[in-house]
């Protein structure tokens, strides 16, 4: 009910805004015993780190974690763990002038409708910032699946920017680390470098899509009707800043396809059920079933460019903006390490739950 | 916390199985003095009702709902409203040779891994008929929307059947209660209606497009950042039978955009700040900004078809099933009012949820 | 956060008003596996019953439970489980008298201002009626904890009636079914008997404590801080109707202990540590230690009463009131079977929830 | 959920250890506009601050409150409030000793049962050093309480000390903040001091009685019948550390009163029902009626004691334990603050819902 939080057994509340003097995450059921380090979460942490290249924005933030509670000799010991993020460039004054205005695509207008007052500083609670926060409590859902479920890996990556989509022939895991967007198709990455250049240098930005897939995932996570694995993927990843999408699986495809070509087929392997295809991205009923889990996402472009837009400030004045500060031309960059965390969260919480629910107990085929 | 319960303050818990006695909603919160009649919520289950045309299920199913509780005189008490419908038309023999086989595309192997046992009975919990208690619940929603929110609209319809999408420059509100599509385009329902006759006597089906437009939604509907509007949204359309993706504004298109295009500009209208265009789809930052509230989701094809699919059953051997029965050969028809039910439900919580956090006071403009 | 549901990963939300056409129980996350027969529910519910002797209420209901779904083939499939009692002795004209006036110390003035509108025949939703679809839902959760930990046991009794308590050095379990107050002292019961009669006969009521014990609770279960076990059995007592108490182990009497007479001492004994005292009442820091689990709570005298009182009524008439009907003169006795189920409810939920948290893994002593 | 969070929509989760770098908690639902400072909370943490005088734990703690985020330019922003106490004066050493013993009447043993590990140092999770951080949140419930509902007071105070209860007819308010035990019995005050005096020089310590007030709270808060006032107030209050019991009003001497007796007889004043006495503590069916609220909670004695206790440790072994450090004879003495503090919560979170659900929209009365 905590609406900045997130999760039914693992909850993760997030906290702070983009100029104050911290922001962080309050990490409400861990299970005890998983070893946690600061060392690990700032892993996490500096894949989503702006400034390290040219096509994120260049604010400085070291980003370092501190935990604060809950872990002990290294280990967690069931309570809230506390994680801090001080904040330490904080350059207010490049927002100074929209105090007081509207700017188009951001939450300006909708806080103050809803809230009367705001922290325009940078965006406030808004700002993408505050995925820093998430990035860190994903590190301990990690921390936790590596005990819980030796073999769980979650991979996010990028697959489209602006209308350019990567080609799936050449798709490649390992590249995956070796470019500045997190993209599997080294050709794509080159085309995507000179794209974003240009728009940049014409004061422009653009959307895209990620996708973060799950593999190793044991059966049985998700309940139905409204805990099911997908429709919890669906919030958290809507929950993103600038997401205005989110597909399972086909995702919006699914719409085209027959019945016959979409039925996810199955026959008999060593181990069980084996599925010919995977349409459904690993989620059934709500469940998954031991398939890879398959979730894509789309980000908006980033909607603070230096290309005067029109707006109205709260005077009521139509003027033009400008928003200038440090911002990424595709903040769908940064928001792949933001997706890979989300999906550890979900994963973690569905692992929680289903030991609460059903014992973790199996039926079993053959 | 309840995994078959919705929202914060207007909560509704469905239960109930296909082929048992009876199925329905546990409706909590909503607000003492809302006029409720039995025969108001049963226009919009008439709606969904099945066997009113040869494009949905052939099943007969009165979808009678009684009032147990709630409701004294009338109007609503501010208690629970248990809302019944008995099932009338079970013929479980139809479903006895699927027993202990996973039919493609079902949750059949997903409940039988996680709980070890399942009603096999025409899916029962997962069954499409579950959503007959949403649009009942719905229906109390859209009864306290209409007292607290004079002139809010909530307007479903069919965009796309297979790859055939409609033409919006043919889009007319007046056609979508005239065909058995809820199309607003009168050409594309007459394609949809040859093209669905044909994948029926194919023994195939195929996927939808839906999208769902609430006018006159109050701005400030949606709080940072869990309980976001859009993410609680796609949360309560993502666990809909057979959706694979949520769409909000531009949706997947909104990757291909840039940030010039994307920018929803402003000006000042007599009533305050008026958008130029919504690609936001009516949200930003989470909450609502007056314009339209704008969702679609896909819907993939009915997985019971008449087409052999290859298959295993629980003793682990490798069948091919068809799923007799009386399906639809477009599930995605019938999911229409059900995406206005969800859309009700979401939009009356967090005008509840609203008033609960801020008063309902709001920020000015001019 | 539904406030009419109670439980975290076991979830009960009762529905229905005294003089509605039912009232019942929506059970969500009772395990799957469980055997549950509706004449095993019925057992409990017929202990509660109203009009089994002289001294509780001469209504006369079956209480006859019908289990709605959530359960095929005679177990529980991990779906929601739906309980409904049909009201079938609503004599309303017994209240039309009340219907603007409002009782001292019933809910009536409190719904009043509250909801403005309500439903007054019988108390409506405020009535001891409800208490039923409690104990229903306690059957389900007796069921499954009779699953799940084998040799635990509940055992509610009356200790005082009035002024008058039980002698401890008399107690006998055995005593407790043999006389109509769940009285473990045969000779407390008689003077009760005599006692109660006068009362009645004075057209007056009294209150009364209650005592519930489980044995065979597993160490354990609860959480800090706001889970704790005792924290939510005093919520779960306090939302019985009528209550004003409740004690965990030595309870108020604990403020007169010295720390030298209230550390419960421990020494190891064959299955590990041993407690030589339960002042605790079998709770420590929130969690059960293995020991007994020991709630007390005390139940106001039955409001509604033959002599007059002073009130008011809608109009703001000052009035006196007699408040006629069937009414209990001790309504205590039938909240003995209330507060077991309560205890079962908890119990199974924190059974649970521990399953989740940390995957019921122990820490060992020796 | 979260078993570290309590409230609906005022929802505060406290995280943190005795001995860790800091605790504090985080506050989200707080209604924007609130002019919150740090000083403001600081003066409700130096009322329950160590260290003050003889009766209360030497442990030197500046208590030194930060807010971290959710307060912009003095006011609340709606969004969550983050509140830091670092810990300053950790003597670990002084545990050393207990790391693997199990204290009587403490935490210890059943921590480790059920997690397999704990921070030893201080009591960790389970120190009362936690209620710090409730006494923060309290700070900043009173902060909106003050601006939502002008003239709403909150008062607690020790109503007994071991056997020696206070006499009421000398109750006086302003000697409350005159003696170290908020005793408003001067006379009474003066013995417990020579009382506590002799239980420390012979190593022992006591319980307590507190009693909170809250004095012009609205009519209508609460909510049937698992959101009941009275029932949210008793999960609050038993949760806080070393609480055995909860009375509301009458509480368990209501058991020995007759239905004449105990009925609050009402009358029409000026500005509507006026109540004649209060034997329901302002409560009833769970919903406030306008009169004081009145909880009482039962503080069981120190268990940190000097006079050695029989216990075991974790290898199995059977010993005399005496628990060194500094604490205080008479733990109830600092709960004063913290039931303060929890009331403050409750009512706040009650008045969000009360809005949520109803409008604020009130029955009349004449």
């Amino acid at each position: 009910m905590s609406l900045n939080t997130f999760g039914h057994l693992f909850r993760v509340t997030t906290w702070g805004e983009s100029h104050g003097p911290a922001l962080g995450a309050t990490v409400d059921g861990c299970p005890p015993g998983v070893e946690i380090e600061a060392a690990a979460l700032q892993h996490w942490l500096d894949r989503r780190k702006p400034g390290q290249n040219k096509f994120t924005t260049q604010r400085q933030e070291a980003d370092a974690v501190k935990i604060l509670s809950g872990v002990f000799e290294g280990r967690s010991t069931g309570t809230p763990i506390q994680l801090m993020i001080e904040n330490t460039d904080q350059r207010s004054k490049d927002y100074g002038d929209i105090a007081r205005a509207f700017r188009p695509g951001h939450a300006d207008l909708a806080y103050h409708l809803k809230y009367g007052l705001r922290d325009y500083r940078g965006g406030g609670r808004s700002s993408a910032r505050e995925t820093a926060a998430r990035v860190a409590a994903g590190g301990v859902a990690r921390a936790a699946l590596a005990a819980l479920v030796p073999g769980l890996t979650i991979t996010g990556y990028m697959v489209q920017v602006g209308p350019h989509g990567i080609d799936r022939s050449r798709f490649d895991a390992a590249e995956i680390e070796r470019n500045p967007f997190w993209c599997p198709d080294a050709v794509a990455a080159e085309g995507w470098a000179s794209y974003l250049d240009d728009l940049r240098l014409n004061h422009n930005s653009v959307g895209a899509v990620i996708e973060v897939v799950a593999s190793g995932v044991p059966a049985g996570l998700g309940a139905p009707l409204y805990g099911k694995l997908d429709s919890d993927l669906a919030a958290a990843m809507m929950s993103i800043n600038a997401v205005k999408a989110v597909e399972i699986g086909e995702g919006m495809a699914a719409a085209a396809l027959t019945g016959v070509e979409n039925a996810d087929e199955m026959r008999m392997g060593p181990n069980g059920p084996e599925f010919l295809s995977n349409h459904a991205g690993g989620i059934l009923g709500g469940i998954s079933t031991g398939q890879d889990v398959v979730v894509r996402f789309a980000v908006k472009p980033t909607s603070s460019i230096l290309t005067p837009r029109k707006t109205v400030n709260q005077a009521g004045e139509e003027i033009e903006l400008i928003t200038k500060g440090r911002h990424d031309p595709c903040v769908g960059i940064r928001a792949v390490p933001v997706g890979e965390a989300m999906m550890a969260c979900v994963l973690l919480d569905h692992l929680l739950l289903d030991r609460g629910q059903t014992g973790g107990v199996r039926g079993t085929v053959g």
